[in-house]
C-alpha cells in the first residue's frame, strides 16, 4: 500500500543478529553481520538488536557484539539494542553507546534459575542497580525489561498471569523505561495473548512497548495480530525465522521478519520496509547459514503478483 | 483442557480428502482414503469433505468419491460433505445421500471464468436449479455456497468486498442453506478477514457458517483467529496442510488440521479432537504421499510437555 503521514505505523524490530544467531552453531563472521546490518538498514529496518554483552565464552557467536554495535551506530536513524544479562553487560552497553539495552527476566521461576541462575526478583534487583549506574553515568541508553516465558515454560509448565504482571510492574518500578512480553518457548495462543496484553496495557500503558513471539507451533503471526489488537505496534522478529529454543529441537524459531512485515503491510500498516529487499537479504543470509534450518513462507510463495509493485518501496 | 458442557466449541472440518488431495499428483487408493476416514473419525472429526462429484477425467484423484462417501455415511455422527460444481454433481450427491454439498463460486470474475467457465452469477443461477432439484426430490442434502477468492485473486488482483457480499447474499437468495468465505489463493490478512467477516455476518448472521483459509503466506492461523473473533466456529483445514493453489507452486496449502486444532484447544475451545491421534494419522498419510510437500508445525515441535495429557482426549 502507498503510505501517507496518516497511515498507522508498525515496527518490526530485527532480532536475528542476537536471538536468531545465538542458537545457530555456524559462526557468522563479523563482516557478514555488518553486511546484514547495512542491507537491513537499506531495506528500511530502523530498530535492530545487534548482539548480547555476555561473556564471550558463553556465546562465541556474539563475541563481536561491540564491533557490530559500533557499526550499527554509524547507520543514520538506526536504533541499536543489545541484550544484557546483568550490570556488567549493561555497563559495556552504556560505554559502547547502545541506544537501548534489553534485560531478560524469566517469569517462570524454574526457567529463571535454569537459564539466568537468578530468581526473577533477583533480576528485578539487578535492573535497579543498572538504573542506578545509568543515572550515575548520565547515560542515555534506554532500559527495556524483557519478561520471558510469559505464556508458559517448558520446565515448570504454567506461568500465572498475575506473576507475569507483577514482575512486569516490578521491572518498571525498579527503573526500566519500558517492558516487553515474550513467549520464549512458543506456548502462546492468540486468545491468551490478547488477554495478557490487555491486562498488561491496562496496568502500564505504552510502557509495554514490544511483543516477542516464537513460531514454534505456527501461531507466531496470529499472536502478533492479537497483540496488535491491544495497541502494540512494535514486534520482534528474525529474518528467515532463525532462532528457536534449545528445549524444542527442530521447531521453528522467532516470528519471521519478512512474513510479519508482509502481514502488517497487508493489514494497512506502514512498516517502512522494502519487502523484495528483505527477501534478497534472506537469500544472502541463507547462503551464510548452509545446513541450518530456516523458516518462513513468503520466500516460497513470493509476493502476490498484484501487490509486488506497491509493497516494494515505502516512502520513509 | 478439560472440556465441560459449558466449554465453547469449535469445529475443524477436514477437507484434506478433497481440497488437499485434489492438488496432489500421487493417486491415493480408495482403501487408504477409507483408512483415513476411519482414523479421522476415531480422532474425533465429525465433519469431513470426502470428495468431489466432478467428471473423473478432470480429477482422477477423486474418481472414487461415491465409494468414499458411501463409507463415510457408515460412520456414526459424521457429517459428510462433497464438492459439486454443477447440477449434475449435485444430483449425484443427493442420490448418494451426502449430508451436505458445497457449490464453489469465485467472487473474482476472471478466476470464475478461468476455473469454472461460468460467471459468478451463472453459478448463482445453477444454485437456484440445484435448490429446485433438491426440493423436487425431497432430499435432505444441505446446500453450502462457497464464495472463493473472497480476499483477492491471482488473476484479477483485488476483489471488491461489496461484490463478495453481493454474491454471498445472492447464493442464499437462490436457495443455499448456508455459505462460507474462502481465501482460495492465500491473500487474506487478519485485519481484512475481520472486516469482511464482520460485514458478512451483519448481513446473514450464522448462515455464514464456515471460514476457509490457505496458509500460503503463513497467515492461515491468524486468519482463523480473526474469523473466530467475529463469531465463526467452523473452519476448513487439511491434515498435514496438504493442498494448495496451482498458481503458487511450492507454497503451502490449506490451514493444517492438527495445528488449527491445537490453537483452538489452547484458546479454550473444545474441538472434540484427539491431537496425538491426529499426529499419528498425519504420519500414516505422510507415508502414502511420499515425495509430496507437507506442511504444519505441531508435528515438528510436538505437543507442549505439560499440555500433552490434557489435550490427548476430549469427551465427545
Amino acid at each position: 500500500m502507498l503510505s501517507t503521514t496518516d497511515t498507522p505505523r508498525a515496527i518490526v524490530r530485527e532480532v536475528g543478529l542476537r536471538d536468531g544467531l545465538q542458537s545457530i552453531a555456524t559462526i557468522v563472521p563479523t563482516a557478514h553481520k555488518i553486511e546484514w546490518l547495512d542491507a537491513a538498514h537499506a531495506a528500511g529496518q530502523r530498530e535492530i538488536e545487534v548482539g548480547s554483552f555476555v561473556p564471550a565464552r558463553h556465546l562465541p557467536q556474539l563475541a563481536d557484539t561491540a564491533e557490530v554495535l559500533a557499526h550499527a551506530l554509524t547507520l543514520p536513524g538506526l536504533v541499536a539494542s543489545v541484550l544484557v544479562p546483568n550490570l556488567r553487560g549493561a555497563e559495556r552497553a552504556m560505554e559502547c553507546g547502545a541506544h537501548s539495552m534489553i534485560v531478560p527476566l524469566s517469569a517462570s521461576h524454574a526457567h529463571s534459575l535454569a537459564n539466568l541462575r537468578k530468581t526473577p526478583d533477583e533480576v528485578v534487583a539487578e535492573v535497579a542497580r543498572i538504573r542506578a549506574a545509568r543515572d550515575a553515568a548520565g547515560s542515555q541508553t534506554l532500559i527495556e525489561g524483557g519478561v520471558g516465558t510469559a505464556f508458559g515454560c517448558t520446565i515448570q509448565g504454567e506461568v500465572a498471569e498475575e506473576e507475569v504482571l507483577r514482575l512486569m510492574q516490578a521491572l518498571l518500578d525498579a527503573g526500566a523505561d519500558r517492558v516487553s512480553l515474550a513467549d520464549t518457548v512458543g506456548y502462546a495462543d492468540p486468545a491468551g495473548v490478547r488477554r495478557l496484553f490487555e491486562k498488561a496495557r491496562a496496568l502500564v500503558g505504552d510502557r509495554l512497548a514490544t511483543a516477542h513471539f516464537h513460531d514454534t507451533r505456527g501461531m507466531g503471526l496470529a499472536n502478533c495480530y492479537a497483540a496488535w489488537q491491544t495497541g502494540i505496534t512494535r514486534f520482534d522478529a528474525c529474518l528467515a525465522g532463525i532462532g528457536g529454543c534449545p528445549h524444542a529441537p527442530g521447531a521453528s524459531g522467532n516470528v519471521t521478519t519478512e512474513d510479519l512485515a508482509f502481514m502488517l503491510e497487508r493489514m494497512g500498516l506502514a512498516t517502512g520496509l522494502d519487502l523484495p529487499a528483505l527477501l534478497a537479504l534472506r537469500r544472502r543470509v541463507e547462503g551464510w547459514l548452509a545446513g541450518e534450518r530456516l523458516h518462513g513462507t513468503l520466500w516460497q510463495a513470493g509476493l502476490p503478483r498484484h501487490a509486488a509493485a506497491s509493497l516494494a518501496a515505502q516512502p520513509a
